[in-house]
């Protein structure tokens, strides 16, 4: 075990890598049987599959761990943020929106299958997003390693994932995600004002991590208290990331990125190095990263991988 | 109370306006609330409020009384349908799709507030109809007359509701509607087929219609025969609503229907009259109509609004 930079006895790439796996072996359970039209069930696996870091749903898994469950009973809920963070990539790449060539080092999906599949492919995996996530059954039908008590509480979760489908419409849909991206269109060429970019950052982005991380306290019924706690380190999580993702676009190059980079500035996008520069951003996300370690004081060692991810997330370089 | 021509003792125009004043009233409720960034909210009470006719929501309520049920009761998972009809709509007017420039007699949502928020609208409305469909207090909270049967069986309806999640996500994605119009797009321009036009039909229209009808018994957990008799119903007449559909671009005038007629031939899309020609369509849609009374044999005066329904979409004229 390495001891890591934050002194936390977790090996953080072994355990990103893991989860990795668990989601990716899941999805592709999930889309194994064959789908009409061919395209779409082409386009659809071609961008879900297209390497992404699975960072929702492995911090949906790491936050029901760190509530004390067994991450393979929360599988389909799990991925299910995967599909909807896939569908807002291939909506956000088309020509109408932020006109993107290049995703994860390949052609996006409107420049392989067209933009009419395209938006079909975003709508198909925003759909059936939902449906994974009301799905009982489908970690106990396809996926080995379901443990026990998971069955047992098949039935005393249904609350809590009719509750889930509401808190993922919610930061996924107008009042959150939707509205973000929707208010970043409409701001591009316009001055950056403070309010505006905050709205942009936290809905765009930090609602949907934010309700990833609740997912776990959610499904696991933990205590109000260990809600509210992982609810601030969520919402921490959620502005780090995008202003990290926002310095990345300025700082990165394309091939580490597998995006075009410098094209917020090229749009005049509102983004944090915009409107404070790269110096004051970047303190403001270690900020946030500290934000973040302190709203998990009241967890011990189960919360480490939590810690650790948290540090990457900050200092990662794509 | 008049009696129509299929005998009923039921005024279908009076009890389709009472369903729509409701469906309209609810709506008109649920997105009152302001929300930012406004041209977002616009966007979707434009295409929301633009005169729909609420097919679906009212075969849910109508399907939902003939089982027993109050339809206050069950009014924001009926105009959830409404909100997956208009963000189809939406996206299928796309210029990369249909390309349509009018519906209902107005520009389309995108000629209107561009193809990026018209994308978004869509997506918040796909989104948010979970949302309503997993709200299990929404009527209660903003909506009179819901009746104590409903609030009492709030905790009891739990389960049917994250089964209608899955039913209704299963219709609409890439199951259903959205595998259907992916279908629908790419047989464009290829020579007309049996199978291809059937999957077309089954899927881009009638699944969800269908899925409307099966709310009903779902929601009121009725037996397994009457869940089958409606199925029954519901699919006979998503069948029917689509021939229909396809007789009228062929037969209607664009200011009886609001959009432009011929534009079917004009893309040389994949239709019943197209294939069959337009006597054997109209038999085809009076058989759907027979089979879809046949399925409602087992009940009595109960479903005669649905039986009415049958008959009034059958003849219509826009």
């Amino acid at each position: 075990m390495i001891h890591s930079a934050s002194g936390c006895a977790v090996d953080i790439t072994a355990y990103l890598e893991e989860k990795r796996v668990l989601i990716n072996e899941y999805l592709k359970s999930y889309f194994a049987a064959p789908l009409q039209p061919e395209a779409l069930h082409e386009s659809v696996a071609y961008s879900l599959f297209a390497g992404g870091k699975r960072i929702r749903p492995i911090l949906a898994l790491a936050s029901y761990e760190a509530c004390g469950g067994n991450a393979r009973d929360i599988l389909p809920q799990a991925a299910a943020l995967e599909l909807l963070h896939t569908y807002s990539l291939i909506h956000d790449d088309l020509p109408a929106m932020d006109n993107d060539d290049l995703r994860r080092g390949k052609p996006t999906n409107h420049k392989v299958f067209g933009e009419a599949i395209a938006i079909l492919a975003g709508d198909a995996l925003l759909t059936e997003a939902f449906f994974m996530i009301a799905d009982t059954n489908s970690s106990l039908r396809t996926f080995p390693g379901r443990s026990m008590e998971g069955v047992r509480n098949k039935r005393l979760r249904r609350p809590s994932l009719l509750r889930l489908v509401r808190e993922i419409a919610r930061a996924a849909g107008m009042r959150g995600m939707v509205g973000g991206q929707a208010q970043d269109i409409l701001a591009e060429n316009s001055e950056p004002d403070e309010q505006t970019l905050s709205f942009i950052h936290l809905h765009k982005t930090a609602a949907l991590i934010a309700a990833s991380v609740r997912l776990g306290p959610m499904l696991a019924k933990s205590s109000a208290r260990v809600l509210r706690a992982l609810t601030q380190y969520g919402e921490h999580m959620g502005l780090a990331f995008q202003i990290v993702d926002d310095l990345l676009d300025v700082e990165g190059t394309t091939p580490e990125l597998g995006k075009t980079v410098g094209s917020d500035r090229a749009k005049r996008k509102m983004t944090y190095p915009a409107l404070y520069g790269v110096e004051v951003a970047r303190r403001k996300a270690e900020e946030c990263l500290a934000g973040a370690l302190r709203a998990l004081r009241p967890f011990a060692s189960e919360a480490d991988p939590l810690r650790e991810i948290a540090h990457y997330l900050v200092r990662r370089r794509r």
